[in-house]
C-alpha cells in the first residue's frame, strides 16, 4: 500500500457493455494497489491520449454532481467514437474507490475510459480516488489569471468536430502547457480565448463573471465543456434571484466585469483577483457563500 | 510471451540524465513482456497525454534516420518542458528492442517519454518494437485523401507556443479523430489545412507535391513536424537533380500538382490518387524509386 497519502484505484473488468470483458468470469471491478502498474505500454490512452475522463468532487463521502459528470463522460466518449461507458459499472467503481479511502470527507475521484490496448477489443477503464488538497486559501484569496489564445475559432465544434473541442479527452498536453505559460507570466491560471476573440474557459475550469447585475458564462457550443460546477452555481444563484445566462463575450466584457470566478469540481469557486496584470474586484461574501453551497452539494 | 505477433518492449530505468533513476542500482533498461502492464494509472502519459514520442522505421535490422528522429524527440521534449531524454539511453534501448525481435528485416520501433507518475520525480520512458505491416499495396496503389481543417492558424507555433503545434506529443486524439472522419468520407487519409488556408501535413505524415517540375513540401515553422522521411526524400531527389523546397501553399496549389505523396517513417511514400474525390495523377515509376531508396535508407 502507498505510504505517502491515502488513495485508491479500481480497475473495471468491462468498462463498456458494448465490448467484451477483459476476463469473462471476473468480478465487475477489482481494487488494486494504486502504485502498481496496471496499464499496458500499448494502451491507446498512453500512446495516443485516446480516451476520456471526468474528475468528480467528493463531499461528505458522496460524489457530487455525479449524474452530470456521467452524462458528460458519455458525451465525450461519443465524440471520440469510443464504446459507450457502462455508467452503472462506473457508478459502482466510483463508490468502491471512495469507500476504500480511510476518510472521504473531502476527496475527488477520476473516472477514465480509453480505447484500450492497440489491436485489442476491449476499452480500458479505471477510477482513481484520493483526498482533496486544502483549497481554503485559493478560494478566499483568489487567482491571478492571464488570457491565452486557444488557437481555435469559437465555432469549430460545429464546423470541425474531428478537433474534439468540447470533449474531455486524455489529450491534455496543451492545457498543461498553458498553465506553465501562466506561471511564466507570474500568474496562477488561464482563461482561453478563441482565435476569433471570444472568451472560452480555463484549462480545468469554467469562467463566470458578473456584469450589469447578472452572472454570465460563455456557455456550450463554443468547443468548451458543459461545466458541472458552473451549472450547480447557476442553480444556486437563480434560487437567490440573481439573473444568470450564457453570453458570447470578448475579453473587453471580462475587463468590465465587477467580479470573475474560475469554477471547477475540486477547487470549487476561485475568485479572479488579477486579469492580465490588472486588479479585478473580489466579492468575498458571495464567493464564500458559493463555496459553502458547493461543499454541501449532492446530486 | 505474446503469441499473436513478434514484438518487444524495453523500459528505461533513467530516461533522462537530469532526473533520478527509477531504481538506483538497476540496469539502464529491462526487456519485459510487452503484454504485461508496466504503466501506473497515475502516469501523466496516460492521464494527460503529457509526453512525446517518435516512431522509427527499421530496415535490415537497423533503425533508419535515427539521429534525425532523436533530435526531433529532444525538441518535442523541450517544447513540453520535459526533462531532456538521455539519447544514449534511448539509442541503447532502441537497439535492444530491435535485437529482441526474431526478424527485424522490416520493423518499427516507438520511443516514448512521459512526464511520469503524478507527484513523482522521474519521467517514464519505454521503447516498443514490432514487425512492420506489409505496405506494398498502398505504396503502389496509393491513398484517397481529404483536406480537413486543423483549426489552428499557420503561425501559431510562433504566436502561441503553448499550443505545442510542431511537437510530437502523446496528445494525439485529434489525429485519430481526423482519420475516422476521412474514413466516413470514403477516404484513407487526411491532409490538414490551417484555419487561414495553408496546407500543413497529414495526421501521421508529411505532404510532398510536384508542381512546375519541382517537388515541394510545406516545411517547418507552420506548427507541423520536421519530417524525417520528407528530409530523406529531398536528399534523394536533389541527388537526381530535382529541384526541391519549402512552399507556403493553399489547397489550390495542391489541386494543380501533377503528383502528391504522403510520406512517413513506416509506410514510406504513399502516392495520393484522389484528393477530395478528384483523381490525382500517380507517378508510379518515381514512387517505386522513392520507396526502394527508403527501404535501403540508413542514417
Amino acid at each position: 500500500m502507498p505510504d505517502h497519502h491515502p488513495e485508491s484505484l479500481v480497475v473495471l473488468n468491462r468498462p463498456s457493455a458494448q465490448a467484451p470483458a477483459h476476463e469473462p468470469n471476473a468480478a465487475a471491478f477489482r481494487l488494486v494497489d494504486p502504485r502498481t502498474p496496471v496499464l499496458s505500454a500499448l494502451d491507446q490512452g498512453a500512446t495516443r491520449g485516446d480516451g476520456v475522463f471526468e474528475t468528480i468532487s467528493v463531499g461528505h463521502g458522496r460524489p457530487q454532481s455525479l449524474e452530470h459528470h456521467l452524462r458528460r463522460f458519455e458525451r465525450s466518449a461519443a465524440a471520440l467514437e469510443l464504446p459507450a461507458p457502462d455508467l452503472d459499472a462506473y457508478r459502482a467503481a466510483i463508490g468502491a474507490a471512495i469507500a476504500a479511502l480511510p476518510d472521504a470527507a473531502s476527496a475527488w475521484a477520476k473516472a477514465v475510459l480509453t480505447r484500450g490496448v492497440e489491436g485489442g477489443e476491449s476499452p480500458t477503464g479505471w477510477v482513481y480516488a484520493t483526498l482533496a488538497p486544502d483549497h481554503t486559501a485559493v478560494r478566499r484569496d483568489g487567482v491571478r489569471v492571464v488570457l491565452l489564445d486557444r488557437g481555435l475559432r469559437h465555432d469549430v465544434e460545429r464546423t470541425s468536430p474531428w478537433l474534439l473541442a468540447g470533449a474531455k479527452t486524455l489529450s491534455y498536453a496543451v492545457n498543461r502547457a498553458a498553465q506553465r505559460e501562466a506561471a511564466r507570466r507570474g500568474a496562477d491560471d488561464v482563461v482561453f480565448v478563441s482565435s476569433d476573440g471570444f472568451v472560452l474557459e480555463g484549462p480545468t475550469s469554467s469562467v463566470l463573471y458578473r456584469l450589469d447585475g447578472g452572472i454570465w458564462t460563455p456557455g456550450t457550443g463554443l468547443g468548451i465543456l458543459d461545466g458541472t460546477t458552473q451549472s450547480a452555481l447557476f442553480a444556486f444563484l437563480a434560487a437567490r434571484g440573481v439573473e444568470t445566462g450564457y453570453r458570447l463575450a470578448g475579453p473587453d466584457e471580462l475587463a468590465r466585469a465587477d467580479a470573475i470566478w474560475l469554477v471547477s469540481s475540486v477547487r470549487h469557486a476561485a475568485p479572479v483577483r488579477e486579469l492580465d496584470g490588472r486588479p479585478v474586484p473580489v466579492d468575498a461574501a458571495l464567493t464564500a457563500e458559493m463555496n459553502e453551497y458547493l461543499a454541501e452539494l449532492a446530486e
